[in-house]
């Protein structure tokens, strides 16, 4: 499978709970993280768009845990990019170095524009190079 | 809808991200912490099962953002519980005091036995007052 | 040792490192936790003044760690405070239920009004029925 | 000034809170992740430390938080180590790409063998080519 952008990423030791693997939330940080470098890539800081009053914000995640991340590792945080009408689909996934899949995830995000629900136009077109044009 | 598991928390600032509502990552530590209320509930502390060699994993999340929690809200965290094999399913809510749904996840947990996969019969027995002995 | 504001927590497990002890991080969120309560209980929230312009801005920590918290364990959070010419001072503590001390912490806080640094005379006001007028 | 141990590191958009500034917490994990890489450094990474009974417990922490870390921010996480009997103290500093300084600690540590406070032989050979012998 290949992806449209990848960072690498290590374990944090606080990211540890007491089975001293990575807590199940933290991947939700990982994913949000990655595709904040994507926005930032795509010439389009998140936190830019908030300040002009676009909010990407997440309506679903469905999430595998597969194995697990342990101190001291490193990682490959990776994502692809779908648009489905207002909603965007990113197919995000941790692996390791040998390629093994940790988790796999697909999240939807919807965009909001002053606080209403909007059909993403304007992100479509930050992200437009990487879309199929299907919609 | 019915829960057989509820309990009361509110939003802490930290948890919320600088679009001022709950961060998507910090609902799955609700979730959990509720889980691990709940198994304190039942008797057995997961810290304790861990102990023991007994390690409650997740395996899938499926978690639904319908809308947000924002300061100073005070949520119900409630949770059912279902046996599928060796699948325990957790289907878990926060709601709001008017009863509307802010999110909603089903989360599926596996049982490791010494770090293998295991039936998870000693789990079943500790909740076996909530479940239905379908299995 | 008596203070002028208290709220009772529980730990919550993925808040625990490897350890199997509460992460030092967390007590800086217990402690910021209970100052937003402080403010809400003065009429104040937090994210209200923030959104007014004025920002409370952490200076100045010095934490003791002195024992450790545990799974399961319930907690007292505790403050003081103290005006000193533009800063706030508050005086925190962790205390077990039978009061031993956990940890405890000096925080001095600056006001920033509009980004700039301020006398903090508003915030001085919202907190007046606590402070002695030394200032 | 100059430092023994040093690492590049970044801005998360989650560390930030509903003032898009790095929350005051979020400096104690880059603190700690900076040591533990250290140790993993000096060949002893801290789990397995812990795995061997040996626990480096925070005593104390005094932090001054001179400026702010924004979004997307690069900035650099240094430190030094000095012995004084039983405490390994480190004096730790979070910097801008132009040397400013964003926050500086100090950090004291202790040592528990077996749940036990010790006098730290173990970990003072661990580090011996960083400290100077006044021990």
């Amino acid at each position: 499978m290949s992806y449209i952008f990848e960072i690498e990423m290590e374990v944090r030791d606080y990211e540890l709970d007491t089975e001293q693997i990575v807590n199940n939330a933290n991947y939700l940080h990982y994913f949000e993280h990655t595709r904040h470098k994507f926005c930032r890539e795509a010439g389009m800081p998140f936190i830019d768009m908030h300040n002009q009053g676009i909010d990407a914000v997440v309506r679903k995640i469905e999430i595998e845990y597969i194995s697990s991340l342990r101190s001291g590792e490193h990682f490959i945080s990776a994502l692809n990019l779908e648009r489905r009408g207002p909603r965007f689909i990113f197919d995000q996934a941790i692996l390791k170095d040998d390629g093994s899949v940790v988790t796999k995830a697909r999240i939807t995000i919807v965009i909001l524009k002053n606080g209403h629900i909007s059909k993403g136009d304007e992100v479509a077109e930050i992200f437009s190079r990487w879309l199929n044009n299907k919609d």
